[in-house]
């Protein structure tokens, strides 16, 4: 059965499960087309200027950030609780060493909306297209996330993404890892 | 029945519901204690740095906005669907004109862990502490937007809340105005 649209938050609940344990895997393509997954924990849904959104952040040191600045728009995906390993893998390797798709048995699949792909194995994914980004700046950040998440600088850019699709395999909600 | 402790994401569908339709009320106290409640429709959840967070905006323009600067520290509440209509009235005045709470009929009650109130009257509460903020600047906002959002410029601040507690009346999801 072919993957459903769904709303932007339906399956939140298992996606924000799935940032705070395994991860979530977002997907750049670069100008040459070849596509990069990297694992993330954080990021925030919901509506900004009248558009729904998806909210990540991305280290400048990060081979991902080089592809973002690059592609304008990104996806994020959902593996489910049996390949949640992978998503723990491809945080460990970077797209500079390795082509790190192949490393962790992962399948780029054209997406509906954006440049960038989505991952064939993934039961939920979220098209974005980045409408906004700023940065984290140390001046005005809580003094405690400075020194537990900055100990040597390099703040994220954060990425505002324009949610232009969202779709699940119809049986995502029992396939999440949680909750 | 006293309001209940709920998971961030639980109550999500029907948070962004009542922003993308009648608005929900951030509430804000100001150093001399006195609550002000902003109907706002723009806002986004999930977690950053470790932390549950809930992302909301204000133009500087706004009587919110210099109470946001002196607090540190927000709620934002969802009326039940039969006081849609508040959260619209409490949208055309400003609390530099009138006593706003008193002018919608609501009522601010102690929080359990920020200084700012919440409304007795609503459904949903999340307590937030601003641990980061930033700007909407122009330079690498999508043209779109920049020309339907900021005609006459006042580009929001965008405050990064920690979400310090969520809790809800027990029947909540039925009593919200949707999905």
């Amino acid at each position: 059965m072919p993957k459903q649209d769904v709303d932007l938050a339906e399956l939140w609940p298992q996606t924000l499960h799935a940032l705070e344990h395994e991860g979530a895997l977002l997907v750049v393509a670069g100008k040459d087309g070849k596509a990069n997954p990297m694992t993330i924990g954080w990021g925030t849904i919901g509506n900004i200027w009248g558009r729904r959104v998806f909210v990540v952040l991305v280290r400048p040191s990060r081979f991902t950030y080089g592809l973002m600045e690059e592609a304008g728009d990104f996806t994020v995906n959902v593996l489910p609780a049996e390949r949640a390993g992978d998503a723990n893998l491809c945080g460990t390797r970077s797209g500079r060493d390795c082509d790190k798709l192949r490393e962790c048995g992962l399948t780029a699949a054209p997406s509906r909306r954006v440049r960038s792909p989505i991952l064939e194995e993934a039961i939920i994914h979220y098209e974005c297209r980045v409408v906004f980004r700023n940065d984290v700046t140390p001046d005005v950040l809580a003094p405690e996330i400075r020194s537990r998440c900055y100990p040597g600088g390099d703040f994220h850019r954060i990425y505002f993404g324009e949610v232009l699709s969202v779709y699940a395999e119809p049986d995502a909600r029992q396939r999440a890892s949680g909750p």
